[in-house]
């Protein structure tokens, strides 16, 4: 699939929205998940760096835009049935908005 | 958190739905992306096998119920805000339904 083609190839949900999992470039762990709507997609891809849809703020958020802890678009992978988006980024920063590098820093234990 | 907790602590979506990213125990290669209702987390607890709510079977799917590729549950991670689950299991085989590993398979060139 070609970039151009991205934003109207998948399938959004009821809101308009795709999740998108990111992923570090560096060794593949998982930072956080976000949703994107079209214009997200479209943003991301213009600019290079990670926009996704905020669903708390009800606006385009690109990530670190007040942080600075952007994320640089490296990859993009759908799945199968094209509901759901895998980002390859480099992060400048910690992901996690509390500072740590992921935001899947809780372990379910016992 | 402990596991007993998970399925009250989440947070799910109108439709009582969290999102799941099912990643390799053995690479964290990500392998699909899942929803979990609170049975389907219930079940996954208990069975220690990965088990979804399917939205087009509108049932209980424990991943490889009848392909046999099924994902024994290694550890499970919250995100910051409660409503995202990073699942790492060992994969029975490949994924995805197309057969392979992963279901992101496709990559958005150009």
């Amino acid at each position: 699939m070609q970039r151009s083609q991205l934003a109207d190839a998948v399938r959004y949900d009821d809101n308009g929205l795709i999740p998108a999992i990111i992923v570090s470039m560096e060794d593949n762990a998982v930072l956080m998940l976000g949703y994107m709507n079209d214009e997200a997609i479209q943003q991301t891809l213009e600019t290079n760096t990670v926009t996704f849809w905020s669903r708390s703020k009800g606006r385009l958020w690109m990530k670190g835009e007040s942080s600075g802890n952007t994320l640089e678009l490296e990859s993009i992978h759908v799945d199968c049935d094209q509901d759901a988006l895998l980002v390859r980024a480099r992060a400048n920063g910690p992901t996690c908005h509390t500072g740590n590098r992921s935001c899947f820093f809780t372990e379910v234990e016992g």
